[in-house]
């Protein structure tokens, strides 16, 4: 950031105008986000200095940029699960082969993917050691360790970690890469019933990471047995939609694992009648993809375009001096604007250097996504105010001195909320009912979310699969919502013409 | 823990006496500190619910007891150093085997610990990849990618994150395990004299860690030329001391790396004068051992002794109902105690758990390290006060309720005092200066941390190591002090004979 160098930029001002101001090249996104939505992602997510590529395919750095949005949800996230009672622990990245594969169907789901430790320094080790993918079989031996009495319960843990996936298909910077950094909570209760309440407790709070910070409109609801979690009972996520490229994506998730982890690796308690019972566990996560789900919805052809809730800087303040205007006056007006964004509990910073000019700065901090642009000129400094330009909409106005803090709240507040009613006018868009097989291919094929009313049979979905296979991709449920519209008696599953069950959206997915 | 049930706790108060109050063993330490320090801290650990063993050799379970007194020596860190404007970024966890060996002697010292990824799912990789052992040669590609002219420096970033070295001898819990948790800070600058400044800002910042958090007194220094980090110009350290092993321990290390790296990995920039130059970086660390040199100083035969500043729970409160004593009394006076403390900030809890006695939760408390009791009994409620027992002397005191939470702040900041003072004292009390080699020996057959003037040069230091190898390992240097005591003219190295330079520190060391 350039900041914080104001009393130096201040005092040099006068020289700054006779020096040569760079011409910088390279500025501008060369791909649109409508005619090509893939390299667009990949080149803005670096342009806008979130993430750069690495030497191993599927790995990202993840810039300071990220990681303070990332640390932004974090600190939302982490006070909500203390005020829960759970507790940060941190179990160990390797895992034990045996340990591993001690849940069937869990294994089954990510052999595929895992990582394994087959040699140190020089020397192979005696038993290759996997490297984490999820931690339920890392974790849950010590659950049935530590959990004795009813009074051990409930057991409530989360971690913050890196796991690593080593998949090959398409790595995407944040939403498919082979390492990611997420939270994973892992809670074993006495009864289904708390079970079953935490889990929309947690599923609330990654609705309101995606709704109230990141302003991305999501839909919470159940997966399909086929969808659900390797090794689960049933898993609930928010699902958001990117209306570019027409897939859902799978947005955080929050399972409840039943009792199927319990019976394996004897998570067993006595009960308050004295019986031994197993317990009933979660698990969920959220992880780095929220960044690029958000940078997929909000991001425009000059760049990110970042929540102001989440943003590392709010307000970028770029003195604009002219020819032998006061100068001085000019970067004073800055230095006071930030001082007075800050002292309100604003994240502001100016952009005083001498080797750019203004409409270099203006495209920079468009390109990085900041929600809001204060310029200040001799004519603004004549007249006592701010110029305002909004990152989202390019709206300017004018803002005098004296309400800038408030106007600055009100536009920011006002920005967050917009980004947030666009994103959920563009997804409602693309939310589109299907009775019909032949509704259903139509609504496909024009990169819809679909909802269909389904039996509910893992055949049918199995089947849908199949039928829609090409290239861009499979069509799959993406979740049955909560929020279920009305199933008129004799309503038909648009799949197999069997008696549908549940409205449910399909469609091509991340 | 067992706060939060206080209004049911409370309420089933009259029913509680009647339970049978379960008996529980194995509270004890089965092992003194004095007479089998080893198996002492192996127990400590353990009991004390910081650590749990894991089935891979080497690697560990944080529980949560750890990850609270990690998260706010974190807390301190991380503000301090966003204060000095470095960010935090995220690096991956691989690195390719090309890139990690390109500074040579840095690999040279990583080489044998590295892990080594060759396998996933089932398919071997085209090429093995290493886990980090550190973070030098995964970042500094990147450094010179994003460095170009002056005005792109210092470039400061620093990552929270895990690493790992596959080390074979003695794993020990915090102090010596194959991953652990750390920071690492990466930064550039365009001259050595910002970088130098920068390395002792940081150590300053360790030493706060260990002084005024931990209440661990440290020496800093510089280390030697042979102790030095792989690949680096100089390392700096905290280094404290365990007078029970009689070992120095690193307590964290901040290296100025000169243009090593700079030069391996081509990090130039344009200086202000149009030339090319290389860049000064410097690195730095602290990890989990902070835990583990915590709980070696300060814990004693009946468990943990937390400082107040590190500990999750500062006070815990304990009702002692006795027979037909008012009990909802007793246990409403402890709801309020909490309450009262709670809202000054501090963090206390109550252990209203019915199916332990008042004796057995002391026991379990002074295991754990809380550094303040507070009993809640009949007597207590009649006189309107609360008895107050500290972990770290075992004094006693009644408080009227009163003037509550002055007292309980007042004992804190003693307790937080006394522990440094006293350990203090006990590492003062075992450092020995030693002038000859047969001074030399003695002190180090005592356990000392010698203090020893040196010719500094490399050949003597390791004929030392060499000469003094033994079942319980060799004396090594451990520092050269900043705050050197006077060398008269004429003082002959301890070792060699020859002219002595500083004044350095030897010892045993983890």
């Amino acid at each position: 950031m350039a900041g914080g160098e104001a009393k130096k930029a201040s005092t040099n001002a006068n020289n700054r105008k006779k020096k040569e101001v760079k011409k910088e090249t390279g500025l501008g996104l060369s791909s649109k986000k409508d005619d090509n939505f893939g390299e667009w992602y990949s080149e803005v997510v670096v342009s806008g200095e979130l993430i750069e590529y690495y030497d191993i395919s599927g790995c990202y750095i993840l810039r300071p940029w990220t990681m303070s949005i990332w640390e932004i949800i974090q600190a939302f996230f982490d006070a909500e699960i203390k005020k829960m009672k759970i507790k940060n622990c941190y179990f160990p990245l390797f895992v034990s082969p045996g340990v591993l594969q001690k849940e069937k169907d869990h294994i089954e789901g990510f052999a595929p993917e895992v990582a394994w430790v087959t040699k140190s320094g020089q020397s192979d080790l005696d038993v290759p050691i996997a490297i984490r993918p999820t931690s339920e079989t890392v974790m849950y031996p010590y659950f049935s360790k530590w959990i004795r009495g009813h009074r051990d319960l409930p057991l409530k843990l989360n971690q913050w970690c890196n796991v690593v996936r080593w998949e090959f298909s398409n790595p995407t910077p944040f939403i498919r890469s082979r390492e990611f950094l997420w939270q994973e909570g892992h809670t074993a209760f006495a009864t289904k019933e708390e079970a079953n309440k935490e889990v929309l407790e947690i599923l609330e709070l990654y609705r309101r990471i995606y709704e109230d910070y990141l302003a991305i409109p999501v839909v919470k609801g159940k997966k399909s047995e086929h969808e659900k979690f390797a090794g689960g009972l049933y898993t609930t996520s928010v699902e958001a939609f990117i209306p570019h490229t027409g897939r859902g994506i799978q947005g955080a998730t929050s399972h409840c694992l039943g009792q199927n982890f319990a019976k394996m690796f004897e998570i067993n308690f006595e009960n308050d009648k004295g019986e031994k019972a197993m317990v009933w566990q979660n698990s969920w996560a959220y992880s780095t993809r929220t960044i690029g789900v958000m940078v997929m919805v909000h991001g425009d052809d000059k760049g990110l375009v970042l929540p102001p809730k989440i943003a590392a800087v709010q307000v970028i303040v770029i003195p604009v001096p002219y020819k032998d205007a006061d100068t001085k006056g000019i970067f004073d007006a800055c230095d006071a604007t930030v001082k007075a964004l800050n002292e309100s509990g604003f994240r502001a910073e100016s952009d005083f250097r001498d080797n750019y000019s203004p409409g270099w700065k203006y495209s920079h901090w468009e390109m990085k996504g900041v929600p809001l642009r204060i310029e200040i000129g001799p004519k603004d400094l004549a007249n006592d105010q701010v110029r305002a330009v909004r990152r989202d909409n390019s709206a300017k106005s004018d803002i005098p001195r004296a309400g800038l803090v408030e106007q600055v709240k009100d536009m920011l507040d006002d920005i967050q909320q917009s980004l947030f009613d666009v994103a959920k006018q563009n997804r409602d868009a693309c939310v589109q009912v299907a009775r019909t097989w032949d509704e259903f291919m139509e609504a496909l094929n024009q990169k819809k979310m679909i909802l269909a009313p389904w039996c509910e049979e893992e055949e049918v979905e199995k089947d849908v699969k199949a039928r829609t296979k090409g290239e861009i991709g499979a069509a799959k449920t993406l979740c049955s919502p909560f929020e279920q519209p009305a199933l008129d008696e004799g309503t038909l599953c648009f799949a197999s013409g069997k008696p549908a069950k549940k409205w449910t959206y399909w469609g091509r997915s991340y």
